[in-house]
């Protein structure tokens, strides 16, 4: 074969198993891995730094597939440059149960997969966030001499990525940054759902990203091999990132279907398939691939080659700067350091001692504060509320831009740019080296919902703080105070949600959040909220997500009623002790900081906690509904059921109805 | 006072009354109105055509404030042009409980509010619904010889809205379908809370809205009313959407706190406000205006003047074409067609009477299909899913533009834009004359979310179509799969989510959303769904969101259980009602559309379809928690409580356990 032929064979191949997959899944798209083919083949063999013997070698090149319904593009690549866990029957059984191949590339499924995608935009941002990453922590840990962070992070967009607004924010940002070694390759074939992209995605959009002071590669041929490899080429050399714009083909290859719409997200057909076999000059089966186009492929010996250069690097700088290298370990690990559990416990008793009236938000920079100095990995920031969420601390460098490229820092200014921010966390997440957290308005979680959730599927180490909790914030009014945010985001599998009624319960949600192999929302208050006093034992029990504050008897079974309540409305909980006491009720107070954590806890835990055969009555700022699940249909939720409105805190408390006269006089009726 | 020096003291009345009332409410945002003061009156002393006697004139200028944070800027206006309800004691209510003027700008709170804004970028978003409205209500209505709609739609946006990823897509589809008569005005003043945006914010902005073929008139003098004159006059013969880019100075006025960001969200204080009046040459009292002043804003006599010439031409308009005179106001007014409800049932009992087994998505097309040849202001879309959400219809024209701008149709491809195509929806909702409706899958409904929650807050008659509506959706995988979207969007204030069972309750759904002062989702499956029989009482029962459709006994007294379940998870439990009274449970099956409705019934209603005291169960493809408002602690829910995976449809199904042998098994459970 020649060189040329040989890259043309190479990319046929993905065409072929792209095409063999979707058909024998009957579902899938076949377009963009069609179309992309020759890009890929440019990237993956001729650029793209990974290990398929070890897909998670710290300083490979990062790719991401951000339009990830091209997912057997990635497929086909991660077999055929021979990773392990996708040997052929794994493309064989593309989209079914259980499989390494699922229809969007999932982190954690498949090994090389960097980021999970599908949900359009978001992986650009993602690669952000790998970019930003890569740049801080060469500038921790490298030394002039030896680089052990040193890569490029590379993604695939098509145009739904760029229609999207996260593709602005994240690339606003980006550009913003100079992140001089995020290199993104545009699938520009003129076609989305619903057909040519002219009507209704008419931007110039190189113009718009030299905007963003990125670098733009414009008209690369996506389907010469040659042309796309020396755009990459140029692109490392840009000092900002780099746009290539590839005008391509959709479904190149396929006789009749190419360059329309219907070859995008369905099976081309036995028919088309053997037509395009011919026209492709691939005589061979479904599923075989030739001996000689691995050959050709095969990334494995070059791989495990710039491995081992790597680590003969880290060799000599383990040498040189051994406690450097111990921690350059431990933070790619995402290892907590070895104090911490001592640290913790003591930041926490401080926190304690301290008996601080404070709103939750100012315990949170107190709580980073007392962290960062045990961690620092923290990497804070905020959507343009830093002064108001509280997300930076005294020792924190903001990270900058200068003419040289980003420059270290520990907090991040995001701009007003939420969704973007929190796929960026994720990104700086799943690269390493980090533990990002980013905060903005609870009510402006619906602006990044979606990354959110991915954070979630993907168990992401991604920390959201959300401040100014409920109507609590006051005159802002109902388009910034959150009523169903709470409810909402605990429904989200595998997020966890804390909602802190004080500095110790603050500490504690940081604390775990920090500790967990997964996202977590820290919701904060606005206003100030009392020091509540607690045994040594109770402030151990926060960590369990619900657990009791205060019991009027000692004995639960004299107890009528159960008032459970979170963050701002704890303290009215239980101020309403006394009171329903003296009209005959006594009543057992349940702080529940973080529900999606109590429902976790064993079965004696939470009878222990909330017995059965006790009346129950919730009591937050927000949706009732959610509380059924505690209180049932005989208990009741003293709850938010509308949107709020613009006045001072206190009023809203007063009415709607936030009282204890009101507690009381609920509890009277619900006992009655 | 020479024509300058009292557009002086126009823009600077606008100023006195912003840092009064912030100061008065100790609690606001005087930088943006101070800054964008001279913006102001160049726009809504020169150019806007607006009537403070009749807020609600069909043909005024739209004018919104997507930098919503300045509502005092707005409010100020209102007062001063002499609409009726800002009267000075409104504004010495500024962010009091009930005052007409709330912290952000509340649409039905205060006449002249267009939209309600704070939530940034998506007032931007909301003009382009406004003038896409109005460029096709134009071409619906006028005649050459005399136009009834022809109007400009204005939004002032700042640096905060042009970061949010929203104002890329609204802009960029803007742009696409070259809306002329949108003129959008950027505060440009180089700060956002975080301080200095250069350090977050370094885009080109022209350039960025050149490459969306905006015209972009740059570097206005922002304080230089007869500057800003001369760009909205340029700006309105561009042929293009247009961006004015005003260079200002945030809080431009105070002595010491102009151009910081302290002015931004909190009052001046006493001493700089007293300061704030010398530099200005104010000697007034707070909230005391000259009456000169009042005289030199007073557009009263202007506006009505305005009203009363369109209001000649419109008698011309109804001289000429009676029928559509009248057809213009109805649909201006919101009114439905007078054969509606014959029209409707008769849809209905046709859908019955075809007894067809297709998927929801199918049988909302059909709906869309036979209720648009009844309602021509169908105004129908998809975020570039067309052909999955079956959005589109026989007779729909898209909407396309032309050289000469956008060009009627009935249905429009908002690309890969889900949050800018739901804020838009809002927009043209807002501006009247259509009854905008738009398509994506359910699980993004996350990218839009919080336009809906918005859409909830205004009352907007958006309707939000989501396909795809669970583990049904199969292949694509868990990013694709909606789990909590139901319940999550349930818990959102004042919206209404319906999900259909069969071909009738998504007719009914389609009618009951029509006919709502609201928003509502529509929420529809990929796969198919079987007919289910029904009585003609059961079939007007659906409206009632949750209704008995079939009971194993006759007497309620004598079942056991009550399944209730949604779209397609009803036929799942209709399947399981003999299987169930053959192991000795005689139940009841209760299909609940959208509890949301069904919440809003008599507690009689409520009772007849779910009777106290028996045992409940819940079926539905998605979290468990939000049934327990129904089936209580004590009952059951079939739900899914991780994310989905990746496999056909009917894998999914088996594998969750969303089987008749489940429920039943289940059911024992329950009832041993």
């Amino acid at each position: 074969m020649s060189s040329t032929s040989q890259a043309t064979r190479m990319a046929n191949a993905i065409r072929v198993l792209a095409i063999d997959a979707v058909q024998q899944a009957n579902s899938g798209h076949p377009g963009m891995p069609m179309g992309m083919a020759e890009i890929a083949v440019a990237l993956w063999h001729r650029h793209l730094k990974h290990n398929p013997t070890n897909p998670y070698w710290p300083d490979r090149d990062r790719f991401v597939l951000s339009n990830g319904h091209g997912s057997m593009l990635l497929y086909a690549l991660l077999h055929l440059t021979g990773y392990d866990n996708l040997p052929i029957e794994e493309l064989k059984r593309f989209r079914q149960l259980h499989s390494k191949t699922p229809g969007h590339p999932e982190v954690g499924i498949t090994s090389g997969v960097e980021t999970t995608t599908g949900p359009l935009g978001q992986g650009l941002a993602n690669a952000v966030g790998m970019a930003l990453a890569e740049a801080l922590l060469a500038q921790e840990f490298n030394h002039d001499e030896i680089k052990i962070v040193d890569h490029y992070t590379y993604a695939f967009v098509g145009d739904g990525c760029l229609m999207e607004g996260i593709s602005h924010e994240a690339c606003s940002l980006a550009g913003t940054l100079k992140l001089a070694k995020l290199i993104v390759l545009y699938d520009d074939n003129g076609i989305s759902i619903d057909g040519n992209v002219e009507h209704w995605f008419a931007d110039n959009t190189p113009q718009r990203f030299e905007a963003y002071g990125w670098h733009v590669i414009r008209q690369v041929d996506g389907h010469d091999v040659e042309a796309v490899d020396t755009a990459i080429a140029a692109a490392k050399k840009a000092g900002k990132p780099t746009l290539i714009c590839c005008r391509t083909v959709i479904g190149k290859g396929a006789p009749t279907k190419a360059g329309g719409h219907d070859v995008h997200g369905a099976p081309l057909g036995a028919v088309e398939i053997a037509a395009t076999r011919i026209a492709l000059d691939w005589p061979f089966e479904p599923f075989a691939i030739p001996a000689e186009v691995y050959a050709a492929w095969g990334a494995r010996d070059r791989g495990a080659a710039a491995e081992a250069n790597w680590r003969e690097r880290f060799d000599a700088y383990r040498a040189k700067y051994p406690q450097q290298a111990l921690e350059f370990m431990r933070r790619i690990n995402g290892e907590l350091p070895a104090n911490w559990p001592e640290a913790t416990r003591a930041f926490i008793a401080g926190t304690y001692a301290k008996a601080e009236t404070i709103a939750t938000r100012k315990a949170s920079q107190q709580t980073i504060d007392g962290l960062a100095a045990i961690l620092p990995e923290l990497l804070g920031g905020s959507a343009d509320l830093t002064g108001s969420n509280l997300t930076n601390w005294k020792a924190a460098i903001p990270v900058r831009a200068t003419e040289h490229g980003v420059q270290f820092g520990h907090h991040i200014n995001y701009g007003v740019r939420e969704f973007g921010m929190s796929a960026v966390l994720n990104g700086i997440a799943l690269h390493g080296g980090y533990r990002p957290f980013g905060g903005t308005f609870l009510t402006f979680s619906d602006y990044s919902r979606n990354a959110l959730r991915v954070a979630a599927l993907m168990k992401a180490r991604s920390i959201f703080v959300f401040t100014h909790d409920s109507i609590g914030l006051g005159e802002d009014g109902p388009t910034h105070q959150p009523v169903e945010h709470l409810a909402s985001l605990r429904l989200i599998p595998q997020l966890d949600v804390w909602r802190a009624a004080d500095t110790v319960e603050t500490a504690v949600a940081w604390v775990h959040a920090i500790e967990r192999q997964g996202p977590s929302c820290l919701v904060f208050s606005r206003q100030n909220l009392p020091f509540i006093a607690r045994s040594d034992a109770q402030i151990e029990n926060i960590a369990k997500g619900g657990y009791v504050l205060r019991d009027w008897n000692e004995e639960i079974v004299a107890h009528k009623l159960i008032l459970l309540a979170t963050g701002s409305e704890v303290e009215l909980a239980l101020a309403a002790i006394e009171p329903l006491a003296r009209v005959g009720i006594a009543a057992r107070i349940v702080s529940m900081p973080a529900t999606t954590v109590f429902d976790r806890q064993t079965a004696d835990w939470r009878e222990f906690v909330l017995p059965k055969g006790v009346m129950r009555m919730a009591i937050e700022a927000g949706v009732s509904d959610y509380w059924r699940k505690y209180v049932g249909l005989e208990g009741d939720v003293i709850g938010l059921d509308t949107f709020g409105e613009s006045a001072p805190a206190a009023t809203l408390f007063e009415h709607f109805g936030f009282t204890v006269e009101n507690i009381v006089k609920k509890a009277r009726a619900l006992l009655s």
